[in-house]
């Protein structure tokens, strides 16, 4: 006799794509959550008879994947989203700078942080990175929506004026973090031009001391690269690299700009990168070297970049845009399959913060971040290959059912424990300020 | 006291994107269909007092644009929607071509047509290119649904034994279209390397004789520019050119691999370009200048290709994708302008089948072919800027309601003339049978 199982969610009848190591497609499979947890994945063929849910989930016609991961963002620009179009980098950030500067309020940044929260969870994601102004603002939002957010102090300027001030109030942030379930603390750097060497050491120290993920933008476009390479005789990533911050707890952001030597030093110390395509095209900073990366056991990931620049926070847009830049850039079709596309929006961005035991993948034991969407749909007809219609052909609006930590966070393609109108009435008052 | 006026339909409180030659862009305008024609457009403190409406569309939050226009596509393609991932075309043809000689039959092209359709009118597409096996079947389909169809006889072959009995058949074709309502007559080759000259010298005659448009693949890929130099010591656009068929009722599908004097050629001619970015990308063939084309003068217009190489029938999609690349290739952030990219897939198109009096922007006197979007969504809030809310936020399924011809063919994301279920189901007894 089969012993009696309970549990807290019951997912039946639909594709399960796994991004685990075996990449297992289970077709008509189960997927049980106990509390905070995965607690089972079976085929149809070795169900446990006896299996008791609290909640039923029948999803025939449905696929079940991992929660995506968008490991780089500053999500409270999706206040600025659409608001600069068609300019150059400069010109663009002098016109984002001028509404930063004058209406970026707290308020602000907490309204345009929990619409960026609610659009991400619609588009079916788990967890994201941000960097941005008032950022314990969105922490407390993300703790608050029990969203999972990888965010720390930002260090940044261009002088060493304000040093010691910044660096306590880092390690205030650092200790508060402590306290929260669903932030998991980082130290980042805006960048090697905004900062001193004096502030890159003492992140150094940070990163050790704490044992934290390090993440900053390194190479995002040509100009940087020159401007690093005027001041310092070097790129940015020799410059991370001689303050020895190139390592397999550091993770950075766009490496549009990349020498292939510098791909080699990104490869053999482990350094992770975050790929964020439509930005980087959309700001006409290029095309990342990803497929080389990749060839040279680089762990890529994916990451959507802020709102005004994008315009959108959609994971599985920026999978799409991914995979067909390398293909057609490299004029080779064979380059990022869907396996490897599928990875960078789950388990490499978990790898990435170093928390792949316990996210990424659906696997047991990991934390229930499970989202379902619905491929009955003309778009998504015929099934050819699931992962195939995953990254090519379907879109945000499939996302139907999504669980964070075990919990019911949308249903049916409705939010359950947000209201999704009372966000945007409070980013509409704001926005009306801008002119 | 102002006139009584009778319209067959009202939309009013929405923001119109008239895509006109002013490019309008009227908040809480109306607009008004009346039998199967655009009656009128105003904006509010202009609109009739007495105007009375069959039907009453309140669209306060939404966006009102011309119904989408997909240039180049082969339709029942989608039945192979990621049937063929991660291959070089040589690879992908052989895969594709296996299944198109033993499963596509008459049967299976009607059920991969309706399903395009369904596809896309619900995408906010209401005018679409087909070259495909059994292309008689796509054109039934459109006929039935009330979609408007560009399509007509593909010459192909690579010997003139069937010369004869391919001409008579076209002729026989395009004497039938002219019985039918929604599909525009057209006459196509494949391509340059796959017919001969004598079949494209006829071509240049049925064009003329008819006074229809001709279409064809060219210049997609260098294997394609190499082969064709080989056997004619000319590129696909000089042997076009030496045809004597570079006009303005000419219009080549993809233009990938164009020398400068080709785009210069191509501009004199006012040869038509349509653009099909993402299929070009998928299948590693490269990225087209179509901003040097644009600057050229040349009318680029959108097309998705079939949906075995892309893998959706996406012109929003599309948009997207194209204004990034040029962007993010050329490393210049101004290009493909908002306003350029929108009149790529509306007006363009239109202007590339000689059809701009009739289709592709939303004025006084054009055919009712009206899209409706709704806007009221997180990722479409806050509303800075419509026109690139639409092209870099919004997706397929904030398409809400679709006119045709002055007919509502979608309300509310819902078919109302078309059992979506019925035509999924048929996809699926016939995509069963690959293996």
């Amino acid at each position: 006799m089969k012993e009696n199982i309970n549990v807290d969610v019951l997912i039946k009848g639909g594709t399960i794509l796994t991004v685990d190591q075996k990449h297992r497609v289970i077709h008509d499979g189960v997927l049980t959550i106990t509390g905070d947890t995965i607690s089972g994945i079976y085929s149809s063929d070795e169900i446990p008879q006896e299996l008791e849910a609290g909640m039923l989930i029948q999803a025939d016609g449905k696929v079940i994947l991992p929660g995506l991961i968008n490991a780089h963002s500053h999500l409270a620009m999706t206040l600025f989203r659409g608001f600069v179009e068609d300019l150059v980098l400069q010109e663009w950030l002098k016109r984002v700078w001028k509404y930063e500067f004058s209406i970026l309020n707290k308020k602000a940044v907490r309204a345009g942080s929990k619409l960026a929260l609610v659009e991400m969870i619609k588009n079916g994601i788990t967890c994201a990175h941000d960097m941005y102004w008032h950022f314990e603002q969105t922490m407390e939002v993300a703790e608050e929506f029990g969203f999972r957010l990888l965010s720390g102090p930002p260090i940044t300027g261009l002088g060493d004026q304000k040093f010691d001030e910044m660096f306590a109030q880092a390690r205030k942030t650092l200790d508060w973090l402590d306290s929260l379930e669903f932030v998991y603390p980082i130290i980042q750097a805006h960048s090697t031009y905004t900062t001193t060497p004096k502030m890159m050491h003492t992140v150094k120290e940070f990163k050790e001391e704490y044992g934290i993920t390090f993440t900053t933008h390194a190479s995002e476009n040509q100009t940087e690269v020159e401007s690093v390479l005027e001041r310092y005789q070097q790129t940015p990533i020799q410059l991370l690299a001689s303050y020895d911050l190139l390592d397999e707890s550091t993770l950075l952001a766009h490496c549009v700009v990349l020498e292939n030597e510098e791909i080699e030093l990104l490869a053999e110390t482990k350094t992770h990168v975050v790929h964020c395509p439509e930005s980087n095209l959309k700001l006409g900073s290029g095309i990342a070297p990803v497929a080389s990366m990749l060839e040279k056991g680089i762990n890529v990931c994916i990451g959507t970049d802020g709102a005004a620049s994008n315009n959108d926070l959609d994971i599985l847009g920026e999978l799409k845009t991914a995979a067909l830049l390398q293909k057609g850039s490299n004029h080779n079709p064979e380059l990022l399959t869907t396996k490897q596309v599928l990875e960078m929006g789950t388990i490499n961005g978990a790898k990435a913060y170093r928390l792949e035991k316990d996210l990424g993948s659906l696997e047991e034991g990991k934390k229930a971040d499970v989202v379902i969407m619905n491929f009955d749909k003309p778009h998504l007809t015929p099934a050819h290959d699931p992962a195939a219609n995953l990254i090519y052909s379907s879109g945000k609006s499939d996302v139907e059912t999504v669980f964070i930590n075990g919990k019911l966070q949308l249903e049916n393609g409705q939010l359950i424990l947000i209201d999704e109108e009372q966000v945007k009435a409070e980013v509409r008052l704001i926005s009306d300020q801008f002119v």
